[in-house]
């Protein structure tokens, strides 16, 4: 579904149908009204959207409800083709949720990893990845943003990802913003395979940023994510494996019947009408907001998605 | 309890006691390894932590567990003498959870308050208020942080509460950050009064800021806040009454029994062992990290809490 921030209203607010702007001084009045994300994404044509790619991406289900990723293939290409491979192994079928840590991730993992008898063996996966924590900002269609992030030099999105940059070092990586997700690992920094993903479940972590391989973000079902009950201790992993919470099903787009498809596009991030959308959000629009940031950051901004009257076929 | 970030581990790795800086080069070795987070939390004095003002400090319960909010009495003195009025005329208690939008807010309310009926009364607490967006940021004891904030000027905390601040207009203000809570309001800047109240529980939506007053922050429970299902439609809110999810008890620290008190401790923010644990969180620290943000965000340091071993009598 569309997602745009809404300011907080009083319930009974939501009947009013106040124009604030009818009651403006005539400098204010010479300024046509700027247009609302909500009516931006309303008014957006049908190319200001696109479907998901079959191949990269990753179908989940917890509790009954569809969890989907768009995988990075552009920045983690060795990471994605391991995670197709341990998908279509059935891996992550009968995995599950072993970590919830309140402002800060959802992790999940075969809960048995850790005992050779019981780990779920990897298929066709491999046991070992290179690090891929960043790749040449060179070339890379990146649509910038005007304002400064404060953890890189650059800033902007591509393919739907929000993505940070340091053009002295030739260098571009997908920013650790909510929803994002990336490949755990151990100590050594090309110790992550897959096995293990994580989903950023609050304010975004950017002290993660080249630190570890992020491998996708979550167009759908981060609301099933982010609910999930907190484990105990600091680092909120749930204690026994019992206390997983399953992944009944892991399959990915290209593997689903047509019918059974969710029937969900992405809003492009290389368009006029994805560069408006961010620029209404730098300022106060409508009768709520009073004073305009003029400002803002790449994890400010979700990327909407929108339900499709059919699947595609 | 005392929160830190914790990088994302693979299971394996926890109990993995490679020290990394054993391999160092010879360069590395003529400095002192970092104290990490975690460290200067254990190190800490006694005298770097405060215990919970009883007349600022809210105590609700939800699903039988303590949410606990630190009243933010130096920035909107009024509207936190309506919250104490409120919740010693029994407002919130049997209140509600009324909305969860994911990545956004937990909000709550009298699920009644629109039915003349059935609405609670508000006892000795005022119906309207004045705004209180801002105050003075001279004189303010802001311990400020070094680097940039991006939608401020300055930024650093206060009493806990993370704050940014325009020094030419002379104002300062508490900045939407994960567990900041603020009084719902209308379209009227003015319309706030305290009746319902809501929590960050995602990426901080700055753009917040100046728009509307905030009153405090919670300093336990936000994980029962942020693991709420989320409520249908794109505002989160959940459609009839009775969905509301009970708030069975609200009661001020100061009234209630001193054996009853939640035994918690707040860390200062105003002393050098903060500004440590500031600085660390800048640097890449232990084995597991390979890159340094040399950056932080007010945003991105959650004010560590503990228990202690009794309650102040």
């Amino acid at each position: 579904m569309p997602f745009v921030s809404h300011p907080v209203f009083a319930r009974s607010a939501l009947a009013v149908a106040v124009v604030v702007s009818l009651a403006c001084t005539a400098t204010q009045a010479q300024q046509a009204p700027r247009t609302s994300q909500a009516d931006i994404i309303k008014q957006s044509a049908a190319s200001d959207w696109r479907r998901l790619d079959p191949e990269n991406t990753l179908v989940m289900e917890i509790h009954g409800k569809p969890v989907i990723m768009e995988l990075a293939a552009r920045f983690a290409p060795l990471h994605v083709a391991n995670i197709r491979a341990l998908t279509r192994s059935g891996y992550y079928t009968g995995s599950g949720v072993v970590r919830v840590q309140d402002n800060y991730v959802t992790q999940w993992a075969d809960p048995h990893d850790e005992d050779k008898a019981k780990a779920k063996p990897l298929g066709t996966a491999l046991a070992k990845l290179p690090a891929e924590f960043s790749i040449p900002l060179k070339d890379l269609p990146l649509t910038r943003f005007q304002d400064a992030d404060g953890w890189a030099p650059v800033s902007g999105f591509v393919d739907g990802l929000p993505v940070a940059a340091d053009p002295a070092q030739n260098q571009a990586w997908i920013a650790h913003c909510y929803g994002v997700v990336g490949a755990a690992r151990g100590n050594q920094p090309d110790s992550s395979n897959g096995t293990s993903l994580y989903a950023i479940i609050g304010q975004a972590p950017r002290a993660l940023d080249l630190n570890i391989t992020v491998v996708g973000r979550v167009v759908q079902g981060m609301d099933v994510l982010s609910s999930l009950p907190r484990g105990p201790g600091t680092m909120g992993f749930y204690e026994k494996p019992e206390q997983a919470i399953p992944i009944t099903r892991a399959r990915l787009l290209a593997d689903m019947p047509p019918r059974e498809r969710p029937a969900i596009e992405v809003m492009r991030t290389d368009t006029p009408t994805w560069a408006a959308l961010v620029e209404a959000s730098r300022h106060a629009v409508g009768p709520w907001a009073v004073r305009s940031a003029l400002h803002s950051n790449i994890c400010n901004r979700s990327v909407p998605t929108r339900a499709t009257a059919a699947p595609e076929t």
